[in-house]
């Protein structure tokens, strides 16, 4: 274990919601160190959450323990789950919000929130963040046995991955993030891309015209629109020093095809 | 001590100010461990920070030192003071934003921040959240003796906290925050909701109908309203899986009134 | 070295982006301490990101690490730096971001990033923050020599920085940040205001008129404005608890010209 945990809700930081999870880590262990990955998934989108995951586990050390809380379940009967996969722990509600980051890892195991042991002694209805998933990622920071918070989930809540299709000319997947720098990622992969002939494959999306696929900013001019692998290993739509989903409004959910002249990869 | 300092101010994230307040922090202390709790809080705005403040400071652990800037009074001749209450220390304008917690809390005491070898040497006109306000807490981190920064204060500033009216048919309140997911939370504190027969109580909130007083979300449909006790212990307006305040068109300051059969107890 | 790395970047918080460069540093390193200065710099706004390292580096403590990623460049063939300056270290595209800090320090020095013996394996095309920055700062945070990173650099990109001018009247500057209070700072640093008689000057900002120059908000009338020294020691225009931007209509960029009758010193 290395003590770190990193927090990702869709909390937003205008409340007091995100210090009071950290309090009560704090309360159990107070040299945990503590990390935010991002309280600004917005409200109860748990692809959003999924997403901002799988981009970033595989930077933390190995042992950290994730606290991912996208919970518009809270106060039904969704399960909490703790997680472990390819070294990481994970700790959070059983909506799918965990299952791309465990289902791309290693040997994931799953067990249910069960033992009120590690929770809060009052657990509201409101807030399983702060009663349940930070005094188990609290817990979970010292000793990795996930059994001892109940019985093994062999059925995680899976999410519905939006994959990209093979089409006859090439690929269709959608963009599914855009991110504060107007970059629209998009659900296809970089390994996808490698059929193409360098420097011959376009990216087509409604009505914006043949977006060049390229590998760096600098290849287009200032201003004008590229496709390229971004920093998630996903294709992304970026405009050189520009806000490509304003300036090409493109949107989350718009389709996204790439076309050309097959390579000989 | 636990060398934890837990910062919460109006500054909010998008300037350098919160990031000077820990660099001084860090100087004099490098172990304290510095969490956030929000700077969110609107500008100048008192109450909301005392909420704030109210709402996360019992979720930290004892001997915890807060850090609470919402001040527009600086530069002016209000106090600045240190204060303990309940096994917490806390360090801020004398303007109110401290009272309801230390009000709340066992014995509160409070000392005048007086003595200048525990500020910055040079105390500019504008930020004592950086020249005053962060030295003192780091200080306070390591030793717990509040004498030392000035002489005690017996009256400190309260602040008018918006209680709650016993009405003939019922309770009557108001919101007195909106939170980032459209959650709308009241005066009216849940041991006051106990008088009522359970499923029977209603809360009215001017022209919006009778919203369901419950105990879940899942009580209700998606979509629909309902008021149960959100996580801060006092009744919350919501909408299940919806943002109760965009639907509903609520804001802070609006009058609730609770109504319902007199319960048992 | 402290083991204190300070982050500034105009990454926003909604991605994980600032999580990710996080993460990388925990694992080269799991006892620095990160702290986070501000990552709402505006996308590329390299003049807000020097004023932002200007304003608030100096309140750390020596040894401190700064990684100021706004990066507009990315991708090009702009060079890394890493740099040492009045104690304190510096890492970051050479695109001027550093530059004023750099400049102000006592024997600034700075080298090339290019050993990529301090930087991820796979570097991409975008997101330098965390596969140059982030580790090399991590690096530097347990060894202060920079000439192991690559040769040293004698002529960093330096910022065009907008130097106030004298008049015949005053002094001549413009508005470099508004921050979230509404308080619009420019240009002209406290030295230049000495020469005016105390309580004698104005300041004029195109048809706002003559705004009183002060020392401190409560010497003018609440929602009344002046101007005076603010935190970042450069004249600001504020409103006594109001916010200065809104009300009188102030944006970056503006011109402010400071008159006033000629003081003794």
């Amino acid at each position: 274990m290395t003590g770190i945990a990193a927090l990702l809700t869709d909390f937003g930081t205008a409340d007091w919601y995100v210090g009071s999870m950290k309090g009560v880590m704090l309360g159990i262990d107070p040299t945990i160190r503590i990390v935010d990955i991002t309280h600004g998934v917005p409200a109860g989108d748990i692809l959003g959450g999924a997403l901002a995951l799988l981009s970033s586990y595989r930077y933390f050390p190995a042992g950290t323990v994730f606290v991912v809380v996208v919970d518009p379940g809270v106060g039904s009967e969704r399960r909490g789950i703790v997680a472990a996969a390819g070294g990481y722990f994970f700790v959070g509600p059983d909506n799918g919000v965990l299952s791309p980051a465990l289902a791309r890892a290693e040997a994931p195991r799953a067990h249910a929130i069960e033992n009120d042991r590690y929770t809060r002694p009052e657990v509201g209805a409101t807030f399983h963040g702060r009663d349940v998933f930070a005094p188990v990622a609290a817990h979970l920071c010292s000793d990795p046995a996930l059994e001892r918070f109940g019985p093994r989930v062999d059925d995680p809540v899976g999410l519905s991955w939006p994959e990209p299709t093979e089409t006859d000319g090439g690929i269709r997947g959608e963009i599914i993030h855009v991110d504060a720098f107007g970059n629209a990622i998009t659900s296809i992969e970089a390994g996808r891309l490698g059929r193409f002939e360098p420097g011959e494959a376009t990216v087509g999306c409604s009505s914006r015209g043949a977006i060049p696929l390229r590998d760096y900013y600098r290849q287009v001019g200032e201003g004008e629109p590229l496709a390229l692998v971004g920093s998630s290993g996903l294709m992304e739509i970026s405009v050189n020093r520009g806000n490509a989903a304003r300036i090409l409004n493109l949107a989350r959910g718009d389709v996204v095809e790439v076309t050309g002249t097959r390579g000989p990869r």
